[in-house]
């Protein structure tokens, strides 16, 4: 199986200044594509030692993939110690790249500088994969057998995540262009409102009954729910996908409508698949979510179609006079209560005329209220079935507080949004 | 200087699964404490991979931290591959951890099985550190030099994350007590509104100048802006901390007020401490960032101090109705003008009385509207000051455009209220 290492370059990371996510991605679409990642490495912006530790990894890997290190600036330093590594002598301009820095640049109404061009360069030993998505050009270095005892091949790529992650199409099919790669069949569904382990358990008996070559992952997240994952390496394609086809028909018997969708997918999508076209709509009243549902829900392009808008309601001032939350309520309820975010609602669904609502108020934390637990959030919807609604505890810190409670109004609004429309 | 590896063990990491946080969390902890992190690795839960991989890793660094694979369950096998590695030929049981196991599991209602017990077996060739956060102990290996050619120190800590941080403090010491550890000082400011190419040329006399000892980084992020981060190893504190500072007094004399913090900071938190104890009060309405702007207002803690809320406006008809856009300014100049940006801040803080208010509108792509270029935004901040607006043009995709569109809002209202403060 051809075995990839991937390796991000950078003293930001091992000061740990920031969290390298790169590799996790790369790794992740690697992994999809039926390339195996054997090793991580995260190294200096220090020239012996990017030089030494690459060459170590292309000796026990038929793949190195190199993040970072390649902006303008004095202390990126990969291109240099890449041209020593590779014995090239010489730089050449790329001309594609020059021709995108200078687009690139002009969009932005900036002069291009020497430092800029200078990012065209790239030492002689290497093809380069145009970089659309910014100044620094993917490199791609070429080893022949001789120089490692096997072929081998180093991609470097910028470390600005979305250029990194942009270029890894492309990588993938150099690399299977050079390398052989065995087919990987797979699909998810995607299941919201189950912890991992109740989860497990509750699916146990149709996991222990899968065939011997099918291997299931479970993949949790935060926003989106856990995402089960059947896979199959090799066989034939069509023969393969049928038989993964039949063994999550029988999954989705077992969860029903936990699975909000059978496709790598958000319930923010989801949503917006149940309202488009329907000329329904939607808008959101939000107190501690402040804002991240409204940002979810604009996150998919076409959200204009069914999503007129939100109010932020921070302030009880702004529940009151823009929602129309009753201050009799709030006073006899508190701010944190199934009838205020009932009324919030409501209140904004009025305001909006939109077909459906969501609302949210609780406690991200740290700070507390001195009523409720810290964590806690109760979440309104409201829409022509009336309105409903729904309290959950989360022990989270501020920012993943804020993104559960997030994430379960939305699938408490999908809920809705499934049984009015099937009523 | 001492310098050290950290190891995460095990296959969910490689196949990009989860993404590694102990890895940047415990590297920020040692550099802190003048332990300098030279490499990075994350490996899979494969016997002799573990083997090799730490051994190599022992023969370049002083100390090497592993994370990971020390769980009950039959995948985790990195304490056989240590005592393997170490020559270990039985297992003892250590007592303290022992008694802890016994603790957590009947705090959890749970009988102590077999292969709890297992957990406080630990190889001879190693000392323990107790792990009172869970129930896997933390194996301290010494090598003497005659082994790798130099002193070094294996420490195995648990993966799960907050057992491995809670276990941090104490392995520093160990290391303090064992190898001659260097102070490191740094200090860093942020700016924002310049490119990192703009700036570099622009401070470039500068950083020539600086003393041979000093190191500067160039950190960019697209909704903080660039960090600019100086470092000296080694060192009296107060001496190299005033040189330092007086480094950064030129350099803040060269940016002005494109610096916005002198500490780790974003600008949304230095919005708060602008406003924090003055009484002065904050909203927002928001079109084409669709409540990114409140999201991050909302992600400080005690924002509801001086944040009262926002509208997202994503129809028109809300921006007229909600916020008392006039409809013959959008009739006129289109919703993706200077003028509506002007009137959604009005209007916002009519609807809010807050003493600012900022207000964007603009296409985030990918869909355009047929007149503005796809990535231009319009921003509009409103105060005692009266309404001022800007335009930008940025040229990616729509998560990128909808954060740039939020950060340059956010810093062109830091600029409106500190020049309304001192006027």
């Amino acid at each position: 199986m051809t075995q990839a290492s991937v390796c991000t370059i950078g003293d930001e990371i091992l000061i740990g200044q920031i969290v390298d996510t790169n590799s996790s991605r790369i790794s992740q679409a690697l992994n999809i594509a039926g390339i195996r990642v054997k090793r991580m490495l995260s190294i200096g912006d220090e020239r012996k030692e990017i030089i030494d530790s690459l060459r170590e990894e292309l000796e026990i890997n038929d793949i190195v993939i190199s993040t970072g290190g390649l902006g303008p600036t004095k202390d990126d330093i990969t291109k240099s110690a890449l041209a020593t590594l590779s014995g090239s002598r010489k730089y050449v301009e790329n001309e594609t790249q020059l021709a995108i820095i200078h687009r690139i640049l002009s969009s932005r109404g900036l002069d291009v500088l020497d430092i800029n061009r200078a990012q065209a360069m790239v030492p002689d030993t290497c093809e380069v994969i145009p970089n659309n998505l910014g100044t620094a050009p993917i490199m791609v270095f070429r080893f022949e057998e001789k120089v490692f005892g096997h072929p081998a091949t180093l991609y470097a790529l910028p470390g600005v995540p979305f250029e990194a992650l942009g270029a890894v199409p492309a990588v993938i099919d150099d690399i299977k262009a050079h390398y052989p790669v065995e087919d990987i069949y797979h699909k998810s569904v995607m299941t919201y409102g189950m912890a991992e382990s109740a989860l497990s358990k509750l699916i146990e008996p149709w996991e222990t009954a899968l065939p011997a070559d099918m291997h299931l992952a479970y993949l949790p997240n935060q926003l989106t729910g856990v995402r089960l994952r059947l896979s199959i390496y090799g066989g034939e394609k069509e023969k393969e996908e049928t038989r993964i086809e039949a063994e999550l028909k029988k999954l989705e018997a077992i969860l029903g409508d936990k699975i909000y969708s059978d496709s790598d997918d958000n319930l923010q999508n989801t949503i917006g698949r149940l309202l488009k076209g329907t000329g329904k709509t939607l808008s959101a009243a939000e107190s501690c979510t402040g804002g991240e549902i409204a940002s979810l829900i604009t996150s998919i392009p076409g959200a204009s179609e069914y999503f007129l808008g939100s109010v932020t309601s921070y302030a009880i001032s702004v529940k009151e006079s823009v929602l129309g939350v009753n201050p009799a309520t709030i006073e006899k309820c508190g701010v944190v209560s199934r009838e205020v975010a009932a009324e919030m609602a409501e209140g904004v669904r009025n305001l909006t005329g939109s077909t459906y609502s969501v609302a949210t108020t609780g406690l991200a934390g740290p700070l507390g209220d001195g009523v409720n637990r810290v964590g806690t959030v109760w979440i309104g919807v409201s829409g022509p079935s009336g309105t409903k609604t729904l309290t959950k505890n989360y022990q989270n810190d501020r920012m993943r507080n804020i993104e559960r409670f997030s994430a379960t109004a939305l699938d408490f609004l999908r809920q809705y949004i499934l049984n009015d429309s099937s009523s």
